[in-house]
């Protein structure tokens, strides 16, 4: 709430709160800005106050007029021409729903969704308050300090001789020994058959994810990704030059007749797919549904990368590609984020015995290795059963989160657009979630708007809910009454 | 030496030994394998052995006959044209000359060569012996066993209470607050003027160089680079696609006029450069070279990336363009493998303000962020003063090293090519080093051949030597008799 200060006037202070949203990316560039005359709605001052403000942020540069249309926030970094943007979006579905003879060269999704997607990056390291946000990706710390037996192990291992010799030279290239051993046991509890040999430790799953389409991929070539999907995946892919082709995400799996297209038309080299517990929707493949893509991937001769973050939070014998296929055209990406605490940053992938040198390669080019310290500590809580154990409380809390917070927005008149399942809801709303997420800012809150799911961020009506900072009612509350 | 037993016949053992060399690329794709008498004299085996073994090479698809010239290693991974690479090493061979046009289109340097640059970093991780290895890039474990108190200050971390709040979310995306807090004091030592909100963290020195060229750069733009330079540089630009311009080095600088003439035809966005203590050959820059880079790059608006890995073996008077330029079109790159420990992978990097925002987007979106915990026992090493303490030491021990060494290459018949400084003597052998470092393999050695510093890979009569690493005399003797 603005409050008129003898040392600081109501424009000025609006105006400020715009202009640290807009350096923070909480609102992104391209975005609207509300009307004016909403504006002054919303934040109980005359429209007077709002156009000063706004013009305050002309002079900054930080917002644009658009003749007609409104206030728009720039983007300060890339120029892309609308009518790219446009003639792209146009290509996507038409490709998507089989209208264009698909021939005509395809433009890949306009570049500068990389500085959309670090939006929702950004929130979760600058949360609008000490609120719980339900927009955010990971468990609230405090339900990660169970895991304080990392801080133990850690001490125990800076302590010992092996990790003495260990840290004065540059470490195995594909990382501690005895960590890649309790990998492989734990890829065969998933039915994922990996010898030592085919795995190695990356900076977390979005490093080993990087790794990846970085070998599998130059500039210009066509990847498959899911959409909805984690806004990073597309935003690097991106950045890395590469062309984004969305494939539509069901309940079961990938839309095949999309993918099938796509496959004939552009020859893509890489599919990127979340099997299991996918984020923002929740849904898990079906076996069926595993085997024909495996089918897919055979015939064009495609590569298949399976980001499994949330492998712990789902059972053990959900069905993924990587144990279907036995590692052959398909790279499997985990780390322990979501489980243990964010900062260990500590993952790693599988991949077929042939690709295995290349991705080292790749890895020793852009990072070299990766500190063993860690490793050692995580290997130790995992030999010792603690990693099992808190895995299986998390399940059970979480379980009880999804139950309350599924109560709580079927009260406040939502639906969820897919079964709840894992951390994520994927929520029906009834209205545009962007507009909504920047009202809600204005409550303390950080929602994950549904277009931030989308390669071409379109206008989107579902919100990503996080079941564990989402189950309470005063939230729910403030979002009735600002959804209006 | 191979010795005949019952149960593996010398064939087999040889073949076995050219396969692992082959597998670890101490054995470079495309290089010759010796000539069958050479073979059969250096391993005193009969001819027909060695062409046993290499008929089992060929079979196993590991070298390839080439008529009228030999047996090659076979390049596994990528095909390039012979036409091409030739083209490519013309154009770049006339530019440097300054004998073409230059407007012809410039192919850059052949791809491939990130496969050759690999070969000595897995050399450094897997040594042919337990000696002591000339060609490493870094001090050997022995002397940094003296940076134990690092592992101390992990334990104390790890157990306070700051950590904890810090390991259960995702941390600060710029890197640990405290840390950077003590980057700033070391680059004002430096004379490098930097604010908290430059500087970031990252997993090591060389993933701050992937950040910047990934950031400033897109697949396909020229980029300048010193030669000789750290093949990492040059391979892992190659596997993004940029085009590397190499710009020879003297010791001053580099090639001043051969960067206006690229500044001219290519406009390259970047220039790489390692100001003090230049890996291989020691130089550092002068100041009035350092004068008229900056103008250059103004010039021509280009970015310069200063890779100071080798700071804390220099003075802190040294030249830098940071410092000369205070962080305006220059970004510093700093890590500390060398002097602590390899495995710690802490580096960092220090911007211009408007480029921050940028390299921060592409740090999160390649890795997210980096663990506080090694930044935070850093940065209390480093407020302690045990970093400084130790770094002194390093460098007194260096020197002792350097006379050593120094004394037993030029007894060897050897001289340098550069006045000796810092970690590296750059060493003028009078015979090719590619095929020395072969023979030398033989002996349990692992060389740095003057090849690998070579942008396009060309045959060279230099070597570097780790000074550290080279002051034993048993090392020049097998040098001088495997020399010849």
């Amino acid at each position: 709430m603005l409050t008129r200060t003898p040392r600081r006037s109501l424009t000025d202070q609006l105006a400020e709160r715009f202009a640290e949203r807009i350096r923070a990316r909480l609102l992104a560039p391209g975005a609207r800005m509300p009307s004016v005359r909403e504006c002054a709605r919303q934040q109980q001052v005359s429209p007077w106050t709002v156009v000063a403000a706004y013009d305050q942020l002309l002079a900054q540069g930080l917002i644009e007029a658009r003749r007609q249309r409104g206030f728009y926030v720039r983007d300060l970094m890339q120029k892309v021409p609308l009518a790219q943007v446009n003639r792209a979006q146009t290509a996507i579905k038409n490709i998507v729903n089989g209208v264009s003879g698909g021939n005509a060269p395809f433009a890949g999704l306009p570049s500068g969704s990389r500085i959309h997607a670090t939006a929702l990056i950004r929130g979760m390291f600058h949360p609008p308050s000490g609120q719980a946000q339900p927009g955010a990706g990971v468990f609230p710390a405090a339900w990660l300090e169970d895991a304080r037996f990392m801080l133990a192990a850690v001490r125990k291992v800076a302590a010992s001789q092996a990790l003495r010799e260990a840290s004065f030279s540059y470490g195995e290239p594909m990382g501690d020994a005895g960590f890649r051993h309790m990998l492989v046991n734990r890829l065969a509890e998933l039915s994922v058959p990996a010898q030592t040999g085919q795995v190695m430790t990356t900076l977390g799953a979005t490093h080993a994810l990087d790794i990846v389409s970085r070998t599998l991929l130059k500039a210009g070539d066509p990847v498959m990704v899911e959409e909805p999907g984690w806004s990073v995946e597309f935003a690097r892919l991106d950045a890395l030059g590469m062309r984004v082709l969305p494939v539509p995400r069901g309940p079961d799996g990938p839309d095949l007749a999309v993918m099938e297209r796509y496959c004939e038309v552009h020859a893509p080299r890489l599919y990127v797919s979340v099997s299991v517990l996918h984020n923002p929707t929740g849904y898990s493949l079906s076996p069926g549904s595993a085997h024909q893509i495996l089918q897919l991937a055979q015939k064009h001769d495609f590569h298949i990368v399976e980001d499994d973050s949330y492998s712990h939070l789902a059972p053990d014998h959900a069905t993924r590609l990587c144990a279907l296929d036995g590692l052959r055209r398909t790279v499997y990406v985990g780390g322990f984020a979501k489980i243990l605490a964010p900062n260990w940053r500590i993952g790693f992938l599988a991949a077929p015995p042939a690709l295995t040198e290349r991705l080292l390669d790749t890895k020793l080019l852009s990072a070299l290795t990766t500190p063993s310290i860690l490793e050692k500590a995580l290997a130790l809580c995992m030999e010792q059963g603690q990693l099992r154990r808190h895995a299986e409380r998390m399940r059970r809390r979480l379980a009880q989160a999804r139950v309350r917070c599924v109560q709580l927005a079927q009260a406040a008149g939502c639906s969820f657009a897919a079964e709840p399942a894992g951390l994520f809801g994927w929520v029906e709303t009834g209205v545009d979630t962007d507009a909504l997420a920047q009202r809600m800012l204005d409550e303390g809150y950080l929602l994950a708007p549904g277009a931030l799911f989308h390669a071409s961020r379109q206008p989107s009506t579902l919100m990503r809910v996080n079941f564990a900072t989402s189950q309470d009612a005063a939230f729910w509350r403030v979002f009735e009454r600002v959804r209006g």
